[in-house]
């Protein structure tokens, strides 16, 4: 199936375009999960038994309710082996949700290495009989574009039977992008350049919804650049960050949607997970991190209308 | 101690610019290698098992001949936690026997998530009880900086008394990197203009011997734009692939180092650790690798002079 059919799918079901970042820091764990950590482990170990049992208890609260999450890698890295098992266990446990699961490691290599993360995050290795080892099951992850297509193209040919979405970095959020991809090239910009040749590779690569399995980051900090990226890429499903953290509104972040209001899903991570640390009860922080996201569900319907 | 001190430490110690690449591969394991890693596991773990082998016997053997070790992530990612071990593992190794070690795994992101990712490959994380958790040691770190300054700055900023150095990604040796890095803008390319960045941001991070931390990868394939880039990075140290497989010339490799000889290194991976394939005896892989690793010493050696 291709990933952009089965995150089209998820929007329709769920009515949101939202994706929750499970980005776990110690400082975003609710107490009662902090200590049921502590009591079995130390060190890496629990903060790693923490931020599976924060994840699967936002998973459980956020199913049905978001069109897709998204784990930043760097998080789990931080904490070696055990913060790597303790992705590997949320991606999983988000698969048995039905939930699409997009992996935020901005990973970028060309040719067989670049098949090596393909396998880090889809297929799995190949082990001395020639038989794939466990992998983390993602449904898109995110790629750095900067090494052109030979850092693209081996990312999405996987496995005939199933398809990797990825979303290339297009245009981030952050105030320094401007000296990369903001930098002027023949009359246009280089993330615009960047943005055709998204649109050149996803061509081929278009679900039954009419979407491609090739995406783009386009940040909502820049909502008049994301119109224009949006005549680029015409069928590419944009990853949204920026909103709400980093000060983009609601509207800011659907400015790149397509005229059916289509081809566009908008991430956030701390807005969300982090909810509980205002509500008056940390014991019930499953009901913070609902309200927060009917909350950012609301603001963009709104802001879509 | 700066990196760059440590690193042209190594290459005056050891006389050699080359960077070994400890990328392994299913089938880049010698058979005696396989077969011990076999009585003992399977799947992912006897991969795992055979590549930790595999490196500690490679950094036995180039330990004093080469500038540094460069272990690509990707090659251990495929593989899970037990590839993430591997990985830490090779790393301790090449520490205990002096090497500097670049880790070549093109992170990318910006703010904290950055220094996740910076504590993923040399402070650790932080535990609950406020202590660093166990890192991947590493000397240098390949950067991709795409994401402008806010996506540099951030890996640089380690502990006070040590500092990791990165290469920038600037100029990569694949074909299709022109469609991004080549690109015109405003009468330079847009690789011009990132390594003016790397040049601005580096050089308040110069250690004794006057070259940076902040380095710059600039592939052995545009040796004519090296020579430009060296301009504009005079203080910069090159890490520079390409060199071999991809059909760069001793002298493509060196077309970037200084007017004194300084400020380059240049890597092989699969023309040294893949060398024992072409040797009559793979029971003595060891005497491959370090012959091969000579030879590219002696081509370097003659393209400087």
């Amino acid at each position: 199936m291709h990933a952009a059919d089965q995150l089209q799918q998820s929007i329709d079901r769920t009515g949101s375009i939202a994706v929750v970042g499970l980005d776990p820091r110690v400082d975003l764990v609710p107490p009662p999960i902090r200590e049921h950590a502590l009591a079995r482990a130390d060190g890496a170990a629990a903060v790693a038994a923490a931020f599976e049992e924060l994840n699967r208890g936002i998973i459980d609260v956020v199913a049905g309710r978001c069109a897709a999450v998204k784990l930043q890698t760097a998080c789990y890295e931080a904490y070696g082996p055990p913060g790597w098992e303790a992705l590997a266990r949320s991606v999983e446990h988000a698969r048995t949700r039905g939930i699409p699961i997009v992996v935020d490691a901005k990973r970028n290599d060309i040719g067989s290495t670049a098949v090596h993360y393909r396998e880090a995050f889809f297929d799995g290795g190949t082990d001395f009989a020639g038989a794939r080892t466990p992998a983390i099951r993602a449904s898109w992850l995110t790629v750095n574009g900067y090494l052109g297509r030979d850092g693209i193209v081996p990312f999405l040919d996987a496995s005939p039977d199933a398809s990797l979405g990825i979303f290339v970095l297009v245009r981030t959020s952050n105030p320094s992008s401007s000296e990369t991809q903001g930098l002027p090239s023949d009359g246009t910009t280089v993330a615009a350049r960047v943005a055709g040749l998204v649109a050149e590779l996803g061509a081929e690569r278009r679900g039954r919804c009419g979407l491609s399995d090739v995406g783009a980051v386009v940040g909502a900090t820049h909502p008049a650049e994301a119109r224009l990226l949006r005549e680029a890429m015409p069928d590419t499903l944009f990853l949204v960050p920026g909103y709400g953290a980093q000060g983009a509104t609601a509207a800011d972040a659907v400015a790149g949607a397509r005229a059916d209001g289509r081809g566009i899903v908008v991430n956030s991570s701390r807005g969300i997970v982090g909810a509980w640390r205002d509500a008056p009860d940390a014991t019930d922080w499953q009901a913070a991190v609902r309200a927060a996201l009917d909350a950012m569900n609301d603001d963009l319907a709104r802001a879509a209308r």
